[in-house]
């Protein structure tokens, strides 16, 4: 820690070099830190493995056809051109020394005296990966653009199969994990198939699509509180969701799903359940939670390095012996801190304030007009709690042109409930045949 | 014809079945093929590979990131969906059997007592197919998605490069061919560089990026008036785009293009060239021109057969000594037309008019404020012409909705320079392992 500080406090004196800090990861955390590092005397590197940085709240809307990856991605370039001490790099990083202070890329290794590890998390499927090409999960554009395919196929396919189970399974999609994410998925997913298509076959019928929501807890929902929970979970069987509570999930195959030893037959199973934090704690030799997350002390360090901060999903801490729940405001927060922890200790202050999460509430919504709000205090559902989705996420969004994009087409799709993104690219056939079947000559 | 005829008038009075119309592709002339139908007291099955119609002459707005593959995407089902008679069936046609009338797909097979071929066209490379790696073309929204990731990862590895050569050479691109599509991509691409990314790197300056547009032939537009097409060469010089006519590529490679015995360095080259006709000619073992489009009659039908018909950029066929074009214009009208004649026959009437393409002149873009008309009579350019041209493409898309938005982001972006989908997706290393390379273990 002196040694650091002493370090980091010479670098001022040396105008020839400013501290410099890298940043690893382009989302809430890592954007929100290296956004707080504007005016800070030090220079900035943010390096991430894609060009732009993504708006995941709305990536469910992506993966069903209301949303085109564009409308929720913005260049990271872009949203820190104007800041002049700010480098952004696009490469994937393999390895972190936290002795000699590098961050390894696949080809060279970038020094740092201050690094902010924010590379999030992906989907954990509680060691049975050998569910994951059944199950696909939602992290990114390519997943969801991967899962649009997916779920407009499965209609086009019912549309062409001639065997009616065969057909059915076609037309059932399962969604595993009822928290947010399940829970807006299955809603978008229901009104896809009950209104958006609902007159564009000839041989099948949208509306008779199954959607069901598996949660192995008791309720869905877990985060919120329980009264509102219930409140959404009527509104998805309003929307024709069937949901399952504690209903764990035995098998996915390429059939469907089994629970309760009792095979459900489904062209699509998306995975909406576990996370797992990034390799970032391996790189580090953190101690890792379940999940993967690296355990960090309250400042956000790796225990032991006061120059490594580890943020948003892929740390793991406690407050007031709670863990702070790994969503984008969590993320932002430690961003913003760590940042300010810095710009202190290079500008000779020492902060020794501790990391504080100052919970905004959570907010869901079920299909297109129903929401809920759990703010602590006040909670409220309904129309109201979905306007207040709305335009939290929307004025959420880095850059007015695609907030105002959105607001647009989301206020569209509502009006009109069409879809504008239903778009199928890339070879379908390799994505029909993921799915088993048999098909034999038959008339038009 | 004779007997023909009668079979189909036959099928008038067997109220069980109507007479089947197949239309392969749901292009311009297929689609609007399909709608022309839409009263007509036949079965109409319109089959095509992609879910979506494609309006193809915005393509270039995607490949450039200005707009996303779905503002200029609508599904067929959509946009037919309200016509009862009509069926959509998205599946890859693998031949036609023109003596037992049937369509071949991958697993079936579909019967037609009347059949549209409008499968259109993909890019020929004049005999040298080895070359198309190293210069792709743009016909698909998969191409348009894989050059917007190529020319936007090749500004990323400039800023990366460290080799002065080597960065020149990923901030060269090329366009071969000076028609339409070359012309407004090569504007929109300098206009990319020069605007849009300006301000988002460190290392390099896009300003300095080359956008090369080299045509054979001694001027650029052929199609166009030559004062007209004078006015777009001044208009692409102003934006810093280097015009070279009369110069024959000799070679395309990895390194770049060749010629006159010249290797030009280019870590992007664009094949802007020439269009060859799709399979369909050879599925018909129809006589085929230089480009394998399908001869027809004056009726669109292949000779022989007066229940096939071949339209749009798959058939070849002159008016008056001079070949119709292959544009969407002309693809429409013989869509309609050939429709008309179906109708005629199955109502009892014999139509013996023969296709008549009425021209509505040729639209093209310079850049974001600069357009050329060509109405015969009628000639303008400038501002003017620039509007005229969005007017006329975007109230031309299909789908009020994807018209306002397209709409509303090209005026977005024409006040603002800014791009909306700037989204490098998938694996970009695979793109750039493309462009051969050594890279030095390098500090940030």
């Amino acid at each position: 820690m002196d040694a650091l500080y002493t370090h980091s406090g010479s670098t001022i004196t040396d105008a020839t070099r400013r501290p410099h800090v890298v940043i690893v990861g382009a989302g809430f955390g890592g954007l929100n830190a290296a956004k707080a590092l504007k005016n800070a005397p030090v220079d900035v590197t943010i390096i991430d493995r894609n060009n732009h940085h993504l708006f995941q709240p709305l990536l469910y809307q992506v993966a069903t056809a209301v949303l085109s990856p564009a409308d929720i991605s913005a260049p990271i370039r872009h949203i820190l051109h104007k800041q002049k001490n700010t480098k952004v790099v696009l490469a994937e990083v393999t390895g972190i020394d936290r002795e000699r202070q590098l961050v390894w890329l696949d080809d060279r290794s970038v020094p740092y005296d201050y690094l902010i590890v924010a590379t999030g998390a992906s989907h954990s499927y509680f060691g049975n990966d050998q569910w994951a090409p059944f199950a696909p999960g939602l992290k990114s554009i390519t997943d969801a653009t991967a899962l649009r395919r997916k779920i407009l196929l499965a209609f086009e396919e019912a549309e062409q199969e001639t065997d009616p189970d065969r057909q059915r399974s076609l037309l059932t999609f399962i969604l595993i994990g009822a928290g947010p994410t399940g829970v807006e998925m299955a809603g978008a997913i229901a009104e896809l198939a009950h209104a958006a298509l609902a007159s564009d076959f000839r041989n099948i019928d949208p509306k008779a699509a199954r959607i069901i929501l598996v949660e192995a807890l008791p309720r869905i929902l877990p985060a919120f509180d329980e009264k509102l929970a219930k409140k959404a979970q009527d509104g998805l069987h309003q929307l024709g969701v069937e949901v399952r509570t504690s209903s764990a999930v035995q098998d996915v195959n390429a059939y469907g799903v089994v629970i309760a030893g009792q095979q459900i037959e489904a062209g699509t199973v998306i995975w909406t359940a576990g996370v797992s934090a990034s390799a970032a704690g391996k790189w580090l030799g953190a101690e890792q939670d379940r999940a993967g997350r690296a355990r960090v002390d309250q400042y956000l360090n790796l225990p032991g390095y006061s120059n490594i901060f580890i943020i948003g999903d892929t740390s793991s801490t406690t407050q007031d012996g709670k863990p702070i729940p790994g969503i984008a405001p969590a993320a932002m927060q430690g961003g913003i801190y760590a940042a300010s922890v810095i710009s202190d200790r290079v500008t000779g202050k020492l902060n020794s304030q501790p990391f504080r999460y100052h919970s905004r509430g959570n907010l869901a919504t079920v299909g297109r007009s129903y929401g809920i709000a759990d703010l602590g205090k006040v909670k409220f559902s309904g129309f109201l709690a979905w306007i207040f989705w709305i335009v939290a996420h929307v004025f959420f969004l880095i850059g007015f042109r695609n907030r105002f994009l959105v607001l647009f087409q989301s206020a569209w799709g509502y009006v009109t409930f069409q879809r504008n993104a239903r778009l199928i690219t890339h070879d379908y056939s390799a994505v029909a045949s993921a799915r088993p079947r048999e098909r034999e000559l038959q008339p038009s």
